[in-house]
């Protein structure tokens, strides 16, 4: 037998708690990574998300997890991080208010620090482009300018090159998804997509990501699990 | 008479207590920038950094000084964010382990998010390569790279350009950073280099900051303020 140790390979996933980046994780265990969940505690409203990536993290099968604090709430800018600015509850054009300044810029900078410390020679993250609401922070060309960072930022970037940063679901809507998670036995009930999150825990139904996730499952022919603050 | 408004310039400055962030805070007023000075909590072993850094933001002309917490001590990996790794006191080869994985990225991302709230249009930040201490994110590919991600990652980026990454002290040594500082006012007494600093604010002397900081104030002929721990 081979020493797991020397074949192993380690990747670190930014989990939100959220539908896309559980999916990731899914993907990763399929691909038979040894999977380190990272989320990113950065004073979102509501801690509902961080509970569902505790839930995600395990049911998920990662070997660890960890929840790192940064405090973009005091740069504000953000209808996440703000109170005082308001989520929208219809469509909008543009970039939306819930845009937060930097985050996955910021997000991805403590992952690779993670991997560096972890030698973990991936990192993944569950952004897309076709369902991506307008977040600069969410294209190909992102990933792109952040792995030419990656390999210059680091020490493991200096002795060979920095860690590979995935987005498996770039290209993919939110239906495809949905398909591709059920297929890999991904439990959507315990993911937290909506903006405007009850204290019960159940949904709006009404923000972006509450539509945008409810149109992918009703395109993808798949129940919604979603508990929604009213009949929809 | 102008509106200033309408002519004001604004950079966020990334001040960390230490002799070189100072200097860049100067050079930044000198060039008529309106100056948010930004101090990064990251863990680090000693708060006598921060307390430099908020005498630095008041003394060096910002009209305006904050503060972010990230935890950067919760993935560790440095000597300077973990008490279980010793700081070497005598040179170094190779990249030190007071390198933090991805410190500068990690700060950079911070910055470069609150410039957007700001709008700010430049980011100063004091790294330089000279005497960069073999740390990866010192060098100047790194921040070309920093760059051309500032100018995908966020909303000003897509809608016209990202804030302009400006590093002033990239190639000067630490005499010539001092002899800068000195002929604009900076008041180095009031700055901290050391990783070792004793609870009574007192530098090691020994540290790798300590002798790039001592030597550079030989090299510039200029009176060294540091108070040491014991008598040089």
């Amino acid at each position: 037998m081979s020493n797991p140790a020397t074949t192993e390979k380690r990747a670190v996933i930014l989990l939100s708690g959220g539908l896309d980046s559980a999916t990731v994780l899914a993907m990763a265990r399929r691909d038979g990574l040894t999977c380190y969940a990272l989320s990113i505690d950065y004073g979102q409203r509501h801690s509902a998300e961080l509970d569902a990536a505790r839930q995600v993290a395990i049911t998920g099968g990662a070997v660890a997890h960890k929840i790192v604090s940064v405090d973009l709430a005091s740069i504000g800018g953000s209808a996440l991080t703000d109170t005082s600015i308001g989520v929208p509850t219809g469509p909008t054009e543009g970039i939306p208010v819930t845009y937060v300044p930097a985050r996955n810029t910021t997000f991805l900078a403590i992952a690779l620090g993670w991997a560096e410390v972890l030698g973990a020679t991936e990192i993944h993250l569950g952004i897309n482009a076709v369902d991506y609401s307008g977040y600069p922070d969410c294209r190909p060309e992102f990933i792109t300018a952040y792995q030419r960072l990656a390999d210059v930022a680091t020490k493991a970037g200096v002795e060979h090159h920095g860690a590979q940063i995935k987005a498996p679901l770039i290209d993919l809507s939110k239906a495809e998804i949905i398909r591709a998670g059920m297929a890999l036995g991904v439990d959507y009930a315990s993911t937290v997509s909506c903006y405007n999150l009850a204290a019960s825990g159940a949904a709006c139904g009404d923000c972006d990501a509450c539509h945008l996730r409810a149109e992918g499952f009703t395109r993808a022919g798949v129940a919604d699990p979603t508990r929604y603050q009213s009949r929809r």
